[in-house]
């Protein structure tokens, strides 16, 4: 049977999701919790690749398994013994064996946090960009639901992706002011594209910096240039924060 | 002139905020940021030796200089060069020759922070302690408003402590459940004995386990033996918000 997995992470200490050579990755430490409880080698595959830094409440990954001798319910909590306290499984269900984690889905949701006050908060800084000078939270605002939309978005694409089109559609995208301070961009989108959302939050930090009206994310949108957005955020204000499937998985 | 500065710190990577011999301390790094930065040898003096891995906001810490050829409106700025990630300056004030920032204190915060779920929660768990076990809110509520008030808290003092007494005044003890999923403790008091909120944190999640009804929180008070109170919460949860002067410092 395919077994699928929530799992949440701080990807302070890792570089990254997949699994690669010389360095340590979020799926070998899930992998090696997995094989050493069921005692066979077993391989997940997720719903995103997360790159080295970035953070998940809502990462999705699943694995075959011929039994399971616990009661599926229990997973997460007996994974809590096997697991770094930086990487936890929240959730465990069955799926069909002909589920596949990153195909199947049909939305995402990610947040990109920022800090905005003269000096840093060292207890919000592992998981939130520090942006000293002020932010126009309005202008921010106003450039964020121009996103909305399906869109060709070559302009907000780090090259080295090796998506075949970068035609995405946004269903939300908003930014707020949390009660502990934080700056939150929350994105939600069918797909995504390499560094999509972090080139997005650049964007509008620029908006709200006064680099330019917010008005003028339609053009930057419709010019195609990664040149004409804002800069890459760094990995550590991203959060991948759900992964919505299909109703009949 | 003296100059009370007010410093955040995340204390995972601290022996606490004393310096000493063979581990790393706070007060060490924030002296040499500002050895470095004034060029001449730096001691500061603290509100509140909080111990290792406790965090803070509001700590506050003073130290002389004979001439400061910045304006210290503009000295927590200059010093993010000087300071690791985990440590930040946030303001700075001038204030009398005879201001002692440890005496002169008349009130403190404490937030100490609970993460309440089956499975951790690895975005919360640097700064919260993790209780999987199902917590009663409304108990905390009645057990924490047991606690306001001047008493002996001699029941609530670790070994090691050299306090002459051991009474003290609370002035506000209230539990709130947090956006973010957190249960947050908040203790404000004239003065607190070692590890004092850490173990009113422990009685009060006893009291959310179900180990004792909230009401018996008096007797234990009074009994004034550290054993019949709660276990003493790890230091990860607690951050040290606020420290209050008389005005006329």
């Amino acid at each position: 049977m395919q077994i699928l997995l929530t799992v949440a992470y701080d990807g302070t200490n890792y570089a990254g999701w997949q699994r690669q050579e010389n360095a340590l990755a979020i799926q070998e430490k899930l992998e090696n919790a997995l094989s050493a409880l069921l005692d066979r080698t077993i391989t997940v595959r997720a719903a995103s690749r997360t790159d080295a830094g970035v953070h998940a409440m809502g990462q999705r990954a699943s694995f075959f398994a011929p039994d399971l001798k616990i009661p599926i319910a229990k997973l997460p909590e007996v994974l809590i013994a096997y697991l770094p306290q930086d990487i936890s499984v929240t959730a465990a269900e069955v799926v069909s064996e002909e589920f596949n984690p990153r195909f199947g889905a049909v939305q995402k949701t990610y947040v990109y946090n920022i800090y905005n006050a003269p000096c840093p908060n060292p207890l919000l800084h592992r998981y939130s960009a520090f942006v000293p000078r002020p932010l126009d939270l309005s202008a921010m605002q106003t450039a964020a639901a121009f996103f909305v939309g399906k869109h060709d978005f070559a302009a907000f694409c780090a090259t080295g992706g090796n998506a075949k089109t970068t035609v995405r559609e946004i269903f939300a995208c908003e930014v707020s002011a949390q009660p502990n301070g934080l700056i939150s961009l929350t994105v939600t989108g069918n797909a995504f594209l390499y560094n999509m959302v972090r080139i997005i939050a650049g964007t509008i930090v620029y908006a709200g910096l006064g680099k330019f009206p917010p008005q003028q994310i339609p053009q930057i949108i419709t010019s195609l240039k990664r040149e004409n957005a804002g800069k890459t955020m760094p990995a550590q204000g991203l959060v991948l924060m759900e992964v919505v499937y299909a109703l009949s998985h």
